[in-house]
């Protein structure tokens, strides 16, 4: 971070936002208007369906700005919304973005937030076309509402899943879980010894998976190139169960997980060793992978069969067999949904 | 407010949202999919632009829970979003709304503040068609992205106004501040004397103005009926001099507004000489009218003449002219904007 400290006072909101605006520049040609008017104005693709979604992160629940950097956290804050709509099986074309923030923050510091979103603009072909600031009295908050747009016949909802179709997920789980665990630790060590300087070196891969979640947007290409659909698809942020669950019941249908296809990464499970946690729980409830999952019809199966992009997890069952992962020992643990329930 | 109270983490983060989204059901026809998936899905109607507007509430800076109830203030959030697309000449179809709150807050409270913007809903005939909840560990957070449909002929920007051109308001402005002063007042006296009861009796028109605020979407039929169409619009939500700044500024132009044209509410001078305050300065700086603010080319004068819905304040001037008031005694004051700067 610059050393470098402007208050936000001294430029005011009008101020903030032009110095933030001057940043964004409109690439996209659906974008007609962008920030400095009542509202944005975008021209929907004729005969596309517009997708929208949004989401809102808070200071002390969402993150923790003494081990996210503000850069990661602004890249984060677009990348969850952008895996959301990747889930409909489509692309995000416009976000707007609404933060509020206390005096603790400079306009140095707000830039470095705005860095990330910028990157995460750049890398993924999307306009910031509005948005909204204010003064909070407590903690950081950022809320993004992302917009696409798919034609009817490409949008995957949750609720197409059929019994006998393959459960699949985009890449590895879990990690997302324990990298926060591992920075929790050290928060813990460095506020206890604050000499200590932390030593991530065996935790790359985990706290990167944490704190840079990549939403999975190239499967939506991926799938295309396969000639496939999937029947139903969901982003995974709260955990694998929660997340199958959920197609579940959209989709009226049961659900067979086995543990031996779960896609673990080796340093996943090397840290959950290291911290003596259950690897199974962490994937199953941990949440934040932000990887896909979705369901293929069987009659495909040979066209993903030797993808190396997707692992077959399991598949969809009838309704009254309920949700539940067949583990190694033979045994069946039924899947429980956790959400939030910090309450 | 009931006296029943079921604790959020009774129901869980996914019973909360299903209990909330169970009273919202879809209206418009171009909503195909509301809550429930990774994202809305929204048919444009065809030939239409899209607007999105977005806002953030924040507890303790945007509203005090002491005096304002939960139900006015799920219905403002609606409002204020409302107001922004009614600003571009377009109506809002779909919302979506992000909340965050602490267990401070029963089920039930929280019902009451969607009571509040179901009310708003399906007096404007919106669809509510997503959103995010989560915990906060401070106070309430109140997130809406409101999206409306237009052809593009009948949108209207700030960037529009000529010089000559009239410059117009909706309806009366300044008592929203006031109305916000009188419950600062009664809630000092509430919290030094608390068995003396607030008497609002004489101050219903300015208090009501402050808590239940309606945007003036009405005038986007008015606009229709009387065959004009603004060359520029802005909704006043933080004081008439701010707005008039903003119109100067996208349009590159002056802006002359006369004392003596100006629309107040004969409440509104009582109240402002009960308060020992300047009734100018709560409609130059005050904020929170929601009225229209816009400029009609002279050569429509006749047609909103004799209106009484639209006030004639001024009119647009040469740049080099910058942006004043013609007060009664001759004398011109400069606008200044003043935007929030509570940092």
């Amino acid at each position: 971070m610059s050393i470098e400290r402007t208050e936000i006072a001294d430029l005011g909101e009008f101020g903030l936002i032009e110095r933030l605006a001057s940043k964004f520049s409109l690439q996209h040609k659906s974008s007609r208007l962008g920030i400095g008017d009542d509202a944005a104005i975008v021209s929907p693709p004729a005969s596309h369906e517009l997708l929208v979604s949004t989401d809102m992160l808070m200071e002390g629940v969402h993150f923790d700005l003494s081990y996210v950097p503000l850069r990661h956290l602004g890249y984060k804050a677009m990348a969850v919304n952008i895996s959301d709509i990747a889930a409909m099986n489509a692309h995000v074309s416009q976000v707007v973005v609404s933060l509020a923030m206390s005096n603790r923050f400079s306009v140095e510091a707000i830039e470095e937030l705005y860095e990330g979103m910028k990157l995460a603009c750049d890398t993924y072909g999307i306009d910031l076309v509005g948005g909204d600031t204010s003064n909070s009295r407590q903690g950081l908050v950022i809320s993004v509402t992302a917009i696409g747009f798919a034609t009817p016949e490409k949008i995957v909802r949750r609720s197409g899943a059929q019994p006998g179709d393959l459960l699949c997920v985009s890449g590895d789980l879990g990690a997302a879980y324990l990298g926060l665990q591992i920075l929790e630790r050290e928060k813990q060590v460095f506020m206890q010894t604050p000499d200590v300087q932390p030593d991530l070196t065996d935790f790359e891969y985990v706290v990167g998976r944490q704190l840079k979640p990549e939403p999975r947007i190239d499967m939506v290409e991926r799938f295309e190139k396969l000639g496939i659909m999937p029947s139903a698809m969901i982003d995974i942020s709260d955990g694998l169960a929660s997340e199958v669950l959920h197609i579940c019941k959209k989709s009226n249908c049961g659900a067979v997980v086995f543990e031996d296809h779960l896609p673990i990464h080796k340093d996943t499970y090397d840290t959950a060793e290291k911290l003596n946690m259950s690897v199974i729980t962490a994937v199953l409830n941990g949440g934040e992978d932000y990887e896909l999952l979705f369901t293929i019809p069987q009659k495909d199966y040979q066209k993903i069969e030797l993808d190396p992009f997707i692992q077959i997890i399991g598949h969809i069952d009838k309704p009254d067999k309920g949700a539940s992962v067949r583990m190694r020992s033979g045994q069946f643990i039924d899947m429980k949904a956790q959400g939030w329930n910090h309450f």
